[in-house]
Protein backbone atom coordinates (compact mmCIF):
# COMPACT_ATOMS: atom_id res chain seq x y z
CA UNK A 1 0.00 0.00 0.00
CA UNK A 2 3.25 2.26 0.45
CA UNK A 3 4.62 3.83 -2.56
CA UNK A 4 7.16 6.75 -2.76
CA UNK A 5 4.24 8.89 -3.65
CA UNK A 6 2.19 7.65 -0.47
CA UNK A 7 1.92 10.53 1.89
CA UNK A 8 1.83 8.09 4.71
CA UNK A 9 4.15 5.54 5.58
CA UNK A 10 5.02 2.84 8.27
CA UNK A 11 5.13 2.39 11.01
CA UNK A 12 2.69 4.91 12.48
CA UNK A 13 0.16 6.41 9.38
CA UNK A 14 -2.68 7.03 8.29
CA UNK A 15 -4.99 4.56 6.50
CA UNK A 16 -3.52 4.45 2.68
CA UNK A 17 -7.03 4.78 1.20
CA UNK A 18 -8.55 7.64 3.58
CA UNK A 19 -5.03 9.16 2.37
CA UNK A 20 -6.17 8.71 -1.06
CA UNK A 21 -9.70 10.15 -0.54
CA UNK A 22 -8.19 13.49 0.41
CA UNK A 23 -5.86 13.54 -2.20
CA UNK A 24 -8.61 13.34 -4.70
CA UNK A 25 -11.58 14.82 -2.92
CA UNK A 26 -9.21 17.79 -1.80
CA UNK A 27 -7.59 18.66 -4.86
CA UNK A 28 -9.84 22.43 -5.11
CA UNK A 29 -12.95 21.89 -7.00
CA UNK A 30 -13.60 18.41 -7.05
CA UNK A 31 -15.13 17.78 -3.86
CA UNK A 32 -17.45 21.17 -4.24
CA UNK A 33 -18.13 19.77 -8.29
CA UNK A 34 -19.33 16.27 -6.71
CA UNK A 35 -21.16 18.07 -3.92
CA UNK A 36 -23.15 19.99 -6.71
CA UNK A 37 -24.35 16.91 -8.49
CA UNK A 38 -25.61 15.10 -5.52
CA UNK A 39 -28.94 16.72 -6.20
CA UNK A 40 -28.90 15.44 -9.74
CA UNK A 41 -27.75 15.76 -13.06
CA UNK A 42 -26.61 19.19 -14.55
CA UNK A 43 -25.33 21.23 -17.68
CA UNK A 44 -22.17 22.53 -18.33
CA UNK A 45 -23.22 26.58 -17.68
CA UNK A 46 -25.28 25.58 -15.01
CA UNK A 47 -22.22 23.78 -13.00
CA UNK A 48 -20.19 26.78 -13.57
CA UNK A 49 -22.69 29.13 -12.08
CA UNK A 50 -22.73 26.65 -9.09
CA UNK A 51 -18.98 26.56 -8.54
CA UNK A 52 -18.55 30.31 -7.78
CA UNK A 53 -15.34 31.21 -9.37
CA UNK A 54 -14.47 28.36 -11.29
CA UNK A 55 -13.27 29.00 -15.15
CA UNK A 56 -14.52 27.15 -18.01
CA UNK A 57 -10.89 25.65 -18.73
CA UNK A 58 -10.84 24.33 -15.06
CA UNK A 59 -14.15 23.26 -14.74
CA UNK A 60 -13.71 21.74 -18.34
CA UNK A 61 -10.51 19.64 -17.00
CA UNK A 62 -11.97 18.71 -13.63
CA UNK A 63 -14.62 17.13 -15.21
CA UNK A 64 -12.48 14.93 -17.38
CA UNK A 65 -10.54 14.02 -14.19
CA UNK A 66 -13.77 13.30 -12.20
CA UNK A 67 -15.01 10.84 -15.37
CA UNK A 68 -11.90 9.03 -15.91
CA UNK A 69 -12.03 8.84 -12.32
CA UNK A 70 -15.35 7.22 -12.84
CA UNK A 71 -17.45 9.19 -10.31
CA UNK A 72 -18.87 11.69 -13.07
CA UNK A 73 -20.74 10.73 -16.05
CA UNK A 74 -21.03 13.15 -19.18
CA UNK A 75 -24.02 11.87 -21.39
CA UNK A 76 -25.34 13.86 -24.70
CA UNK A 77 -28.99 13.95 -24.77
CA UNK A 78 -29.57 13.79 -28.80
CA UNK A 79 -31.43 17.17 -30.11
CA UNK A 80 -32.34 19.10 -31.13
CA UNK A 81 -30.96 20.83 -29.44
CA UNK A 82 -28.57 18.44 -28.16
CA UNK A 83 -28.07 18.72 -24.75
CA UNK A 84 -24.64 17.51 -22.72
CA UNK A 85 -25.44 16.54 -18.82
CA UNK A 86 -22.92 15.48 -15.82
CA UNK A 87 -23.98 12.78 -13.42
CA UNK A 88 -22.73 10.96 -11.12
CA UNK A 89 -21.86 7.29 -11.53
CA UNK A 90 -22.86 4.29 -8.92
CA UNK A 91 -19.29 5.02 -7.55
CA UNK A 92 -20.02 8.32 -7.39
CA UNK A 93 -23.39 8.28 -5.32
CA UNK A 94 -21.24 5.68 -3.35
CA UNK A 95 -20.06 8.95 -1.79
CA UNK A 96 -23.14 10.00 -0.46
CA UNK A 97 -22.95 8.78 3.12
CA UNK A 98 -19.35 9.96 3.38
CA UNK A 99 -20.64 13.72 2.29
CA UNK A 100 -23.70 13.39 4.47
CA UNK A 101 -21.39 12.71 7.75
CA UNK A 102 -18.79 15.52 6.24
CA UNK A 103 -21.98 17.53 5.91
CA UNK A 104 -23.22 16.96 9.60
CA UNK A 105 -19.54 17.29 10.89
CA UNK A 106 -19.14 20.56 9.32
CA UNK A 107 -22.73 22.03 10.33
CA UNK A 108 -21.42 21.44 13.95
CA UNK A 109 -17.65 22.27 13.93
CA UNK A 110 -16.97 24.50 11.17
CA UNK A 111 -18.55 28.12 11.81
CA UNK A 112 -19.29 29.59 8.20
CA UNK A 113 -16.91 31.98 8.65
CA UNK A 114 -13.96 30.16 9.44
CA UNK A 115 -10.71 31.35 7.77
CA UNK A 116 -8.28 28.63 7.98
CA UNK B 1 -24.63 30.95 4.29
CA UNK B 2 -23.40 32.41 0.78
CA UNK B 3 -20.79 34.65 1.41
CA UNK B 4 -18.45 36.19 -1.22
CA UNK B 5 -15.62 33.12 -0.06
CA UNK B 6 -18.34 30.60 -0.14
CA UNK B 7 -17.53 28.26 -3.23
CA UNK B 8 -21.29 28.05 -3.70
CA UNK B 9 -24.38 30.32 -4.79
CA UNK B 10 -27.62 30.11 -5.36
CA UNK B 11 -29.49 28.72 -7.21
CA UNK B 12 -27.97 25.54 -8.18
CA UNK B 13 -24.88 25.00 -5.51
CA UNK B 14 -23.61 22.01 -3.07
CA UNK B 15 -24.18 22.55 0.42
CA UNK B 16 -22.12 25.06 2.30
CA UNK B 17 -21.00 23.30 5.11
CA UNK B 18 -19.97 20.56 2.84
CA UNK B 19 -17.68 23.16 0.66
CA UNK B 20 -16.42 24.33 4.27
CA UNK B 21 -15.60 20.58 4.96
CA UNK B 22 -13.57 20.46 1.57
CA UNK B 23 -12.02 23.62 2.06
CA UNK B 24 -10.70 22.63 5.73
CA UNK B 25 -9.81 18.99 4.91
CA UNK B 26 -8.47 19.29 1.35
CA UNK B 27 -6.08 21.66 2.52
CA UNK B 28 -2.58 20.06 2.03
CA UNK B 29 -1.68 17.56 4.93
CA UNK B 30 -4.99 18.33 6.94
CA UNK B 31 -6.19 15.19 5.99
CA UNK B 32 -3.49 13.23 6.96
CA UNK B 33 -2.69 14.70 10.13
CA UNK B 34 -6.09 13.94 11.67
CA UNK B 35 -6.18 10.81 9.98
CA UNK B 36 -2.56 9.71 11.43
CA UNK B 37 -4.07 11.17 14.84
CA UNK B 38 -7.23 8.65 14.65
CA UNK B 39 -5.32 5.89 16.18
CA UNK B 40 -4.34 7.77 18.98
CA UNK B 41 -1.94 11.00 20.57
CA UNK B 42 1.37 11.62 18.71
CA UNK B 43 4.55 13.63 19.03
CA UNK B 44 5.94 16.00 16.92
CA UNK B 45 8.56 13.62 15.27
CA UNK B 46 6.13 10.98 15.36
CA UNK B 47 3.98 12.82 13.36
CA UNK B 48 6.53 14.24 11.07
CA UNK B 49 7.34 10.72 9.95
CA UNK B 50 4.15 9.36 9.72
CA UNK B 51 3.03 12.27 7.56
CA UNK B 52 5.53 11.76 4.38
CA UNK B 53 7.14 14.62 2.87
CA UNK B 54 6.11 16.91 5.10
CA UNK B 55 8.45 19.98 6.84
CA UNK B 56 9.09 20.46 10.16
CA UNK B 57 7.90 24.28 9.78
CA UNK B 58 4.59 22.74 7.68
CA UNK B 59 3.66 20.58 10.48
CA UNK B 60 4.03 22.94 12.97
CA UNK B 61 1.92 25.77 11.22
CA UNK B 62 -0.89 23.23 10.73
CA UNK B 63 -1.10 22.09 13.62
CA UNK B 64 -1.71 25.36 15.27
CA UNK B 65 -4.36 25.91 12.62
CA UNK B 66 -5.86 22.42 13.60
CA UNK B 67 -5.64 23.50 16.92
CA UNK B 68 -7.03 27.09 16.60
CA UNK B 69 -10.34 24.83 14.54
CA UNK B 70 -10.96 22.96 17.55
CA UNK B 71 -9.76 19.68 16.16
CA UNK B 72 -6.39 18.88 17.78
CA UNK B 73 -5.47 19.49 21.07
CA UNK B 74 -1.34 20.25 21.97
CA UNK B 75 -1.06 18.63 26.13
CA UNK B 76 2.14 19.20 27.31
CA UNK B 77 3.55 16.07 29.52
CA UNK B 78 5.60 17.57 32.93
CA UNK B 79 8.53 15.48 32.68
CA UNK B 80 11.33 14.69 33.22
CA UNK B 81 11.43 14.74 30.28
CA UNK B 82 8.82 17.16 29.15
CA UNK B 83 7.05 15.77 26.38
CA UNK B 84 4.51 17.23 23.72
CA UNK B 85 1.48 15.72 22.65
CA UNK B 86 -0.94 15.77 19.80
CA UNK B 87 -4.18 14.65 20.01
CA UNK B 88 -8.03 14.87 18.84
CA UNK B 89 -10.55 17.22 20.82
CA UNK B 90 -13.78 15.81 21.02
CA UNK B 91 -14.78 17.75 17.80
CA UNK B 92 -11.99 15.92 15.55
CA UNK B 93 -12.93 12.49 17.04
CA UNK B 94 -16.35 13.66 15.38
CA UNK B 95 -14.83 13.05 11.89
CA UNK B 96 -14.14 9.76 12.81
CA UNK B 97 -17.53 8.36 10.96
CA UNK B 98 -17.02 10.50 7.95
CA UNK B 99 -13.37 9.39 7.76
CA UNK B 100 -14.38 5.84 8.01
CA UNK B 101 -16.99 6.34 5.30
CA UNK B 102 -14.32 8.02 2.82
CA UNK B 103 -12.16 4.96 3.77
CA UNK B 104 -14.78 2.48 2.84
CA UNK B 105 -15.07 4.25 -0.29
CA UNK B 106 -11.70 5.03 -1.64
CA UNK B 107 -10.89 1.34 -1.10
CA UNK B 108 -13.39 0.20 -3.79
CA UNK B 109 -13.46 2.78 -5.80
CA UNK B 110 -9.78 4.74 -5.55
CA UNK B 111 -7.00 2.22 -6.71
CA UNK B 112 -3.58 2.78 -4.77
CA UNK B 113 -2.06 3.90 -8.03
CA UNK B 114 -4.51 6.31 -9.40
CA UNK B 115 -2.81 9.41 -10.59
CA UNK B 116 -5.72 12.13 -10.83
Amino acid sequence: MTSPGDPCHEPRACDGALARAFGFLGKRWNGVILGTLTSGPAGFSELRRAVNGISDSVLSERLTELAKAGVVQRSVHEGPPVAVVYQLTPAGHGLLPAMNELTTWARDNLPAVAEL
